[in-house]
């Protein structure tokens, strides 16, 4: 069983997972996912796969057998297991509990070939739509508290395989990151009666020079104190708690904007390593007030974090926000006319 | 002049390095140290660098020419500029600083070769001074509220150069890190009038099974909410706040003990690339009580910090600590008898 341990200093928790127990030997420099071979995620092979938990199939197709446009499946080496009780307990001075929890894997497409970012909207929508049916299931279960949804995409992010794919893990303590984000938002709040998210995208709109595109709905945009070359956010522009609580327009709507911002980076970058998270409010037992803001967070791999970094967690980004985001407006996509679409200047009006 | 930025809801602070201002078509694949040709950080190089602002030397020889055990000089391609005010200001709901810190280079060893670990005790020490007599030095500066030094070995962890060195950089706030051990500390304080780490220390010596080593002053262990395999921290036993206010014999003991820590991670794990940070109590315009505890952080890169850690916080540690303690403990080094001579039995008596 894995177990999570917090850091009696800091409060921060980790996930040892005793079943892998890895030895010295074991952590070779042959961790790159085999570029060719067997694919546990294309269709023929449901069987390899654990049973699907959720799929968007063709009528008349059969769970765990082909005719699926996302397909949604536990993770074989979950990093939480999800049978049994936390079995909350001290040992001296420290805190633990079993790692109970979910860890599942959204299959994106049927195609092994195919990038997130060059799926159809009409696809992408549908794995938004597979992202938020996985969350407000899970949120069922009373002994999780939060859903992160990531993504790894490239060996450089820590993808392990090649088969595009989203990933969820359902864990018992709502993370110190978003905490964070939730206790800073609600700070803001306190003293302002005006959500924090909702005022950057209002300053965003106005100063436009670090906005990469928007909707209607949906606003893209560096942020201020990226910690990352070319780190971009997508947020809803109308003020949204819970990133699972949208409706099928609004699959629609969001996929749209990410199927842009993906690409923007792709065609700026040369289709880097990225991951990408979701920043969502907790599920169950949250008590008080809650002026959180859902957001994603896509962070190209193009730097290494390092000692500095790592012992103060302070970020040292090369590239200006302003910079990137007129790089990402700039850049030609592919079946795009000559010229950006984009305002670059200022004092243009943003699009809408 | 680089530009320090505040994330308006979780208070993260990034250096946006706008002297450097890099363009997408920098992040290339080729970040890889040259293996080969001109180090400046070489005997007979010293023209090549910054000034030499602390020195071991041979008696009679002259600052910036040969003769040096240990050379510390100012970072060519700086993080932050030495030079200027802060300048602090808002930008509408932001706030920003100018970047202005000390970022300085400390050459371990004339020998370009030479490994820390593989350095005689009595030149390990000479690092350690020097570490100790820059922040004593850069204390001085008022605009200055902290000093962290780190140490990024092999590519995989940031090294740019392959000449061993170690580098600092002071930061004109405390880094949100460090703030949050401190507060954890004084938290622990208040309710139990006792030092945290100091509480740590007791725990680890009585159950033994996550210490890697000691001596009289220090302790080497993994530290029970391990986030990476086989981290490493070492303390100093008796309760002191300040890494720099050590005197010379300690400046030794503690040579000892960070030198077998890294040649057992080495001999371990076939010479790993790693990040170590050390963390001590903030300089200047410190209000209030701190009751911190220095130590060092020694993070061996083996995994990739992927999507989950990223928007989490939450760390998934495949090797449980208990595990890697003994490996550590087990690893035969060189010049060193048989039988390994730190205990491996919870019941046997540490060694001290």
């Amino acid at each position: 069983m894995p177990e999570l341990r917090k850091d009696p200093v800091v409060g921060r928790w980790v996930i040892i997972s005793t079943e892998r127990g890895r030895r010295p030997s074991d952590f070779g420099r042959a961790e790159s996912p085999p570029k060719s071979g067997f694919c546990p995620f294309c269709p023929g092979h449901e069987d390899k796969t654990p049973p699907e938990v959720y799929a968007s199939r063709d009528d008349g197709t059969s769970p765990d057998g082909p005719g699926w446009h996302v397909r949604v499946v536990s993770n074989k080496y979950p990093a939480l297991q999800i049978e049994g009780d936390l079995d909350k307990q001290a040992e001296g001075i420290y805190d633990r509990m079993n790692g109970v929890g979910a860890h599942e894997v959204i299959i994106e497409s049927p195609d092994h070939e195919a990038e997130l970012s060059q799926l159809p909207v009409g696809q992408i929508a549908k794995v938004i739509r597979a992202l938020r049916a996985r969350v407000l299931d899970l949120a069922k279960d009373s002994r999780f508290r939060y859903v992160q949804i990531f993504k790894n995409h490239g060996e450089a992010a820590g993808a392990s395989l090649e088969h595009p794919h989203t990933q969820l893990i359902a864990t018992p303590i709502v993370p110190q990151r978003v905490m964070a984000e939730i206790l800073g938002s609600n700070q803001h709040y306190a003293l302002k009666e005006r959500c924090i998210y909702c005022d950057v995208i209002r300053q965003e709109m106005s100063f436009k020079r670090r906005i990469v595109t928007e909707s209607a709905s949906h606003i893209c945009l560096e942020p201020f104190a990226s910690r990352f070359p070319f780190e971009t956010w997508i947020m809803p522009k109308k003020h949204q708690t819970f990133f699972e609580r949208g409706d099928e327009a609004d699959d629609v709507a969001l996929a749209a904007v990410l199927k842009e911002a993906l690409a923007r980076i792709s065609a700026t970058l040369n289709g880097p390593p990225y991951n990408f998270v979701v920043h969502t409010g907790p599920i169950n037992e949250w008590e008080g007030p809650m002026h959180f803001h859902w957001h994603i967070e896509i962070m190209p791999k193009l730097t290494k974090v390092a000692g500095f970094e790592w012992g103060t967690g302070f970020y040292i980004n090369p590239t200006p926000p302003e910079e990137a985001a007129r790089f990402l407006r700039e850049v030609r996509l592919e079946g795009e006319p000559t010229e950006p679409t984009e305002p670059t200047e200022p004092d243009r009006a943003a699009a809408s």
